[in-house]
């Protein structure tokens, strides 16, 4: 069974991907063929207007994948935008696609509800489904791991799909189908959304220092002023993290400590911040050793075997139309 | 200088291709580097529900070019779909392309206003001017020769280098510029648009018999009964087509002619059909001669050097993007 994936580059990796998607990738890759790819060119649907090094990012991006602990022995890892075929078979599929299915798509309805989104409505930001659609369907994945938010772009793919097969009378295509996975969504240390320019989000590369300075401002129980005052673990920051990075037994003592008010939130930041640097110090580490060269080469011989699997896929698909 | 231009490969070539398109291919090669192009991709716009085998069509298109005129020597003949950088730059280009552009191109809200082509509307449809641009300044187009309904198709296409241009911080796209060509429109014989499913067109490669059943039953001024009937050229077909074959002095003659009611319209007919025939049968023994493979030889040295140009141009843009 194939499972098809892919992250944007648009900058380092954070706690909120680890524990979001690459928790997943990694239990992932024990049980699928899995591709997992850079998507490069989806980046630009949003960020065309925005200086960032697209390519240096993405070869940054792999490395941290590899370093959280993806497997290249067992994944394949490619880059989108070298492997042609997904803009041919995205251009193919808009022949198809009719414009009417792609603005019922319930996120670029949403998004049409923003002006942030509103002046980026471009043709590529439409059809964004579409090259989606494209990306999985030209290595006959099996599976997509997605969330509940994504299941219109997933149906809208076999919809795709379906219309191409109906039309030209053939099966080439597989439908793909939903792996729903519960994203666990790690907020920020301020409590809001997890986004660089808020700096409240913990890298993957960051030192026990850089961490523990970033716990130490972290949002906690605003009720709580002294330490025997009792807290409220449901609505602090630290908590959530306590659940994300320490052991069951640890999450249920720090719970009822706070709320009998036997601990004091400089005690529980720190331990909060331990248990984050276990979980980050061997990815840091393993980062610092692998070398450009070496991200490039598997970058390199991913994308020859996804290049191939995708040729293969536009032979038939081009046998099939012209 | 460089011109870039494309036709779709929807079927047999007849005289009003020859009229409209071909003629100036001609003078056109003379004076520039020209680049013609099947536009196969294109021809999915509004053809994707159609069974039409646009390979072969594709391979007879370019042998008709050739035995009209069109000097591979002189020119590049290539096929879009075979240069999958078409594709990738237009990917790039939709990303950048505002929906809003695309939606008030004149060309896209007449069709919005028939029902045949708003039962199309893909986003390919939809997106078609953007394939277009790629199309032209993939090859550092200088001109491009069109009618006066495309001149918003290429403002489109300067409108997107320029966005290009702008947020890129870069000038790596030459802006096309339009040769405003006054295209011929030649009527089907029967006064409609000439068109395969009204069977009024006359065809490239047809035998004199063929060609004179043809005008034979060609639409006349309904007017004259018997042969001293005063005509009106003007609003006979047959004379259209005597001022697109004739030389200047005989439309002049038989303009006099029938207006007297000196010339019956079967002999005016069958001069006609002489003078079209001189047109017809170097490009049908032309035809004939030139083999499959021969054409496809030249095929494949012409996508050669498209995609020579094509990939070197990507290589640009992708440096400026990435
Ligand atoms: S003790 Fe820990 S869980 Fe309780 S409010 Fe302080 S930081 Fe939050
Ligand atoms: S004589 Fe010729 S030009 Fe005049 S009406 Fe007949 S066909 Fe037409």
């Amino acid at each position: 069974m194939r499972v098809v994936s892919g992250m944007r580059p648009t900058g380092k990796l954070h706690l909120g991907h680890f524990i979001g998607v690459l928790k997943n990738w990694k239990e992932l890759q024990e049980k699928y063929d899995c591709f997992f790819f850079v998507a490069d060119w989806h980046a630009l649907t949003t960020k065309f207007d925005e200086k960032i090094d697209l390519r240096q990012n993405s070869v940054e991006l792999v490395k941290e994948w590899i370093a959280s602990g993806i497997d290249p022995e067992k994944t394949t890892l490619f880059i989108q935008s070298e492997i042609k075929e997904h803009a041919e078979l995205y251009l193919i599929f808009n022949m198809i696609t009719p414009v009417s299915w792609l603005e019922r798509n319930p996120t670029y309805k949403d998004a049409m509800q923003q002006e942030e989104y509103k002046k980026k409505n471009n043709a590529g930001f439409l059809t964004y489904p579409v090259l989606q659609t494209a990306d999985i369907v030209l290595y006959d994945a099996d599976l997509v791991p997605i969330g509940e938010d994504q299941k219109p772009h997933l149906e809208l793919a076999r919809d795709i799909v379906n219309r191409f097969h109906y039309l030209y009378k053939t099966e080439i295509f597989k439908e793909p189908q939903e792996m729903l996975t519960e994203v666990p969504r790690l907020p920020g240390l301020d409590g809001r959304k997890m986004s660089k320019s808020f700096n409240n989000a913990i890298y993957l590369d960051e030192t026990p220092e850089e961490i523990w300075a970033k716990v130490r401002m972290a949002k906690t129980d605003p009720a709580r002023i002294k330490k025997t005052d009792p807290g409220h673990p449901e609505v602090c920051i630290v908590f959530e993290y306590h659940k994300a990075f320490s052991s069951p037994d640890e999450v249920a003592e720090i719970e009822s400590a706070c709320r009998a008010g036997t601990i004091g939130c400089v005690e529980c930041k720190k331990r909060c911040a331990t248990n984050i640097e276990k979980v980050v110090a061997p990815i840091r580490e393993k980062k610092a050793q692998l070398k450009n060269d070496e991200i490039l080469d598997i970058i390199n011989n991913s994308n020859k075997k996804a290049r191939e699997l995708a040729k293969e896929k536009m032979n038939q698909v081009n046998r099939v139309i012209f």
